[in-house]
């Protein structure tokens, strides 16, 4: 049985975590990246489905790509981060599923033959890993910067044409600079956004 | 500067960590939610819109509500829980944005008048806290176990008619039986995933 994590754990992922506008000048080496994702990827998806990809963004050639599809108030500072996460969607994760989730024979036909189910599943399940990246980001100590201010249609003309993968949100990632976030918002108490039956 | 944490957290929130289809008799104290939620509740969402929104489910009667709309495979195991999570989103959201987000006047009115947006950001935004709500349960020592396989529309009649609030997903919380789990599936490598660019 586990018991709770320490308190610093606790402040580093959700208390005393913060959405950092800009970052200090240290780089993020690729092998960090990889012990995101390999934290990241253990997160509960239905079916084992994972149908998130990642790019992530870290050359000056990749972010001048990046640059025309990004929102005016996004744009410094994306272009400063030591890297920038593109958080994408496979909509057609289910081609893996014979692989990922042998223990339903069925699985893939059941999404290639029903469009909304395979569109919504893809959608939730990416998303829901897209929260797994935010925190696995914190866990091997690096700061996140989530943003969704920017075009996607160009990133996916930009990134992924061709494919059936589509961009959902943003991070930039580095050690973030305490001088570069906003005032934080309140937070609703428990008994507004939360019942117990 | 934050550093890694350790081990034995990386494995409980993610290494470690697994879906329970049922759990060992011992209760989940009102106060153990009310600590997931003063956790999650400080995951990054899109002008702190926080769309999120739980019912948790402990009662016999609440349960036996939730019974109709739950799939063959994961009546025994819910009813069984400690407690299970409506995982909701509240597609009115941007009213509370004057409050959640008051630097900027017009977040309200934005959304309010583009439904396709606030659609889209809801879905987005209150899945990313569903992201983070399963990694709390894990921080706070509890086990979860999420499930997309029961009816949307019976939940939502039962639970939110007359509001604009509609579920998501259901997470199961207790204290995880070792002996329930299924064997782990496999997890695609950094490099089928990922790229850098």
């Amino acid at each position: 049985m586990n018991t709770a994590l320490d308190d610093g754990s606790l402040r580093q992922l959700f208390s005393g975590a913060r959405t950092y506008n800009g970052f200090i000048d240290k780089p993020v080496a690729d092998d960090q990246l990889q012990a995101i994702w390999d934290l990241a990827k253990w997160g509960p998806t239905a079916m084992n489905g994972l149908p998130m990809r990642l790019l992530f963004v870290k050359s000056a050639a990749a972010k001048e790509k990046l640059r025309p599809a990004l929102a005016e108030g996004n744009l410094a500072k994306t272009l400063a981060a030591p890297a920038t996460v593109i958080v994408a969607t496979d909509f057609e994760f289910y081609g893996r599923l014979p692989r990922l989730f042998p223990a339903f024979a069925g699985a893939r036909d059941l999404f290639a033959g029903n469009g909304a189910l395979a569109e919504a599943t893809a959608s939730r399940n990416a998303t829901l890993q897209g929260g797994y990246l935010i925190l696995a980001i914190r866990a091997v100590g690096l700061d996140a910067g989530p943003m969704s201010g920017f075009d996607n249609a160009k990133v996916d003309a930009a990134f992924f044409a061709g494919t059936k993968v589509r961009s959902n949100f943003l991070v930039n990632v580095g050690y973030g600079d305490a001088g570069k976030v906003h005032p934080r918002g309140p937070r609703p108490d428990f008994s507004e956004d939360c019942r117990i039956l």
